[in-house]
């Protein structure tokens, strides 16, 4: 038998091809649940049939190609990633999870290699939902089953169409999408294994090439936080009259960041971005501002973490508001819960990269991912991170193409060693005990 | 012969005209060189007709209305004010100046009265320029001679279209304003009044109806700062590889507003005022911001002060853009000198006043006027200052029509006191001694 090598003069070819596709001028857009994702769905779906797998999209989109094992009843291995981008996004988040598992697949079809049990390559549909609607993973947990209803009506920024109306305009059926519903579970799904970009400088920092994921982090967020204050003359008002909303909103955003200083050198792991800081509508030369607003996203695998950091958001926000006079809405908040990626994954894959004398390092996401909707579902999840350089989310995004050679003969290795079966026993995508802060 | 008393009636019912001539659904808007201040000018000029006052227009459009006195040749006295106001702005800021000196002239034309020598009403063209052209009192500045040359080429915000070309677009000629020959100075004006709204709380906050103005503050400005930082994942971007252009503008808003506070609480007095604070406009949820912009205001009396703080602001720019790794670029400053306003007409009003029986009180202005453009000109200028609420350069700016009448009353009684010829020795315009830090 010859070993199956993964076919990565494909990937570089499709890498290649979904750029030229989806070339916004400046950098890549792929909507969710529009042309952009779905003219890239379309270039995997055609390389599947060429490949001769079995192929299979459900009522959400999500595109399943399937190499079929020797044993069509045992539960089933996933590798995946999505294809949707952000406004403007870049070249490799996402894309590197798909083409990573499309180049093993193809690799052992080339092989003429039958697996022990199927292995899929699942294609996601609106990872970046978040972009575009204020939903977590609606493609992954449609089929998961774990996506609430209420989710299917919520309107997509730019268009104001609800998210079930984008699915149906590209075709699909959202009124079988059902809580409890799925068809991925961890009863048919012996393992998910999603190859990303890092999405951050870690990797490139410690010249290391490959990261083990130990975890994905829970998030609280504030998208839509209010200081609405009085405008008035910049001259005329004395301070102790002033209602200033912008100097409020600065003073909110810094203190918070000397609070998440402050924790980082107690020894907490989390982040605390504001996104968005920005005076009304209103604001000009010569006013004091009357309004502000604010994004922000805080971020950690420790949920204990995240809660003292909203404590000193809640005491921050009541503290300035009484001393400026200007009232503080926090707003609704939205988040995520943190998730531990399953030990035998992590097991598996630093015995593959082991074998092939490929250095990793076993590291906390910094994202949210696919594989956490998998991971909550119960499904044995893990993640596999490739050292990319200049972020993410931006036409800026790079990663050497040598990386993600090594990132897909890993997963290869992994693959082949039937990991689902090797490390049964560590399967339960229990926590690592090592990852409450990772 | 009949004492003459202003015309309140008359002010009174133009107020209610102006409003309804410029009422943008929410405010007034009578954009500087555009129809809005056109139509209000054309208004005041057609009163002045009836009451067959002499009409002069400059080539900058600023409108004379004169009252003939008996020595023709005698330096003249000019009340006046600006019916320009800011986009959404209110009825107050720069009518209660025009009208005033209106309600005195139509006042002495009811009773027959022949002032001693010309009193005139002088109706600037754009005093609210820094809120449509970034010029400071182009119109009064244009009349006195003191308006350089390149002023004539900035360019509208909203239009683009230069100074110049909306001067003549509204029918005037821009070719014929020189440096250095104004028709308006120290030779032929004997003293300049503007009555004006406080356009603060403090007259309201201490139960005063008149303010007597003491000194204009100069400023120091930067409508242009720039922080550059890098936008990467908010989530995978850990803070050490963190450019975050959102948290340096906070940072350095936040420590200029408790230096500011420092200095207040030292003695200075001066006010700090960050108008507008944005991220880019690619700023966007789970990135962190690349870019942010601050528009900066300070003001103060004393140039000393001014500069302190200004200091400060250099110093905290560096230390930040070092620590936070991002770039601060200040821009452009632009500025204005303080002035004092003669103590002659101070005295004046402090003794018409007294006959009346009205409180005052003495104070800085916060905002700069056209009265500062006459000062530093060299003509004797003052401000007297009426009560108003809910501040200004908004649609919420009111007064009390019993506070106007009053000021109009006052100013009637000063004028009648020929104040230039009772207080000569106090007309040269040297600062009041006290007006340091007022």
């Amino acid at each position: 038998m010859i070993v199956p090598r993964p076919d990565v003069a494909l990937a570089h070819r499709l890498f290649r091809q979904l750029h030229d596709d989806s070339a916004d001028g400046d950098g890549v857009t792929r909507d969710a649940y529009g042309p952009g994702e779905q003219r890239a769905h379309d270039l995997i779906a055609a390389e599947g049939a060429r490949l001769g797998l079995e192929q299979h999209v459900d009522p959400a989109g999500n595109l399943l190609l399937t190499l079929a094992g020797r044993d069509r009843g045992a539960k089933r291995v996933l590798i995946g990633s999505h294809l949707d981008s952000v406004v403007r996004g870049g070249d490799y988040d996402g894309p590197v999870g798909v083409l990573a598992g499309l180049a093993c697949l193809a690799g052992m079809v080339a092989a003429e290699f039958r697996p022990e049990r199927d292995i899929g390559l699942i294609v996601t549909r609106a990872e970046e939902a978040g972009a575009w609607f204020a939903v977590s993973f609606p493609g992954s947990r449609a089929a998961l089953g774990t996506l609430e209803r209420e989710a299917l009506s919520v309107p997509r920024r730019d268009t104001g169409r609800t998210l079930a109306q984008h699915m149906r305009d590209a075709g699909f059926m959202p009124e079988r999408i059902e809580p409890g519903a799925g068809w991925l579970g961890a009863d048919n799904v012996a393992a998910f294994l999603e190859v990303h970009i890092e999405q951050g400088p870690v990797l490139d920092g410690l010249d290391v090439p490959l990261g083990i994921v130990t975890g994905i982090p829970g998030s609280r967020r504030h998208r839509a936080i209010r200081i609405i204050g009085e405008s008035n003359h910049s001259g005329a008002t004395p301070r102790a009259y002033r209602r200033d909303a912008a100097m409020a909103a600065a003073e909110l955003a810094f203190r918070l960041d000397q609070e998440w200083a402050r924790m980082l050198a107690e020894g907490h792991e989390l982040v605390c971005t504001v996104c968005v800081l920005a005076t009304g509508a209103d604001a000009a030369f010569t006013l004091i501002a009357g309004s502000a607003r604010m994004e922000l996203d805080m971020r950690s695998v420790s949920r204990d973490s995240l809660d003292l950091l909203h404590d000193a958001l809640e005491r921050l926000a009541a503290e300035i508001s009484v001393r400026r006079q200007v009232t503080i809405e926090l707003g609704p908040e939205t988040g995520s819960q943190a998730c531990a990626m399953a030990a035998g994954i992590q097991a598996g894959l630093a015995r593959a990269a082991a074998s092939l004398g490929h250095a990793t390092h076993r590291m906390a996401s910094g994202g949210g991912h696919d594989a956490a909707a998998f991971a909550q579902a119960g499904v044995p999840a893990g993640m596999l991170f490739v050292r990319n350089q200049n972020g993410s989310h931006s036409p800026r995004e790079a990663m050497h193409m040598a990386d993600f050679d090594v990132a897909a003969e890993m997963v290869m290795h992994w693959l082949l060693a039937d990991p689902a079966a090797a490390d049964a026993g560590l399967w339960a995508g229990r926590p690592d005990t090592d990852n409450g802060r990772p």
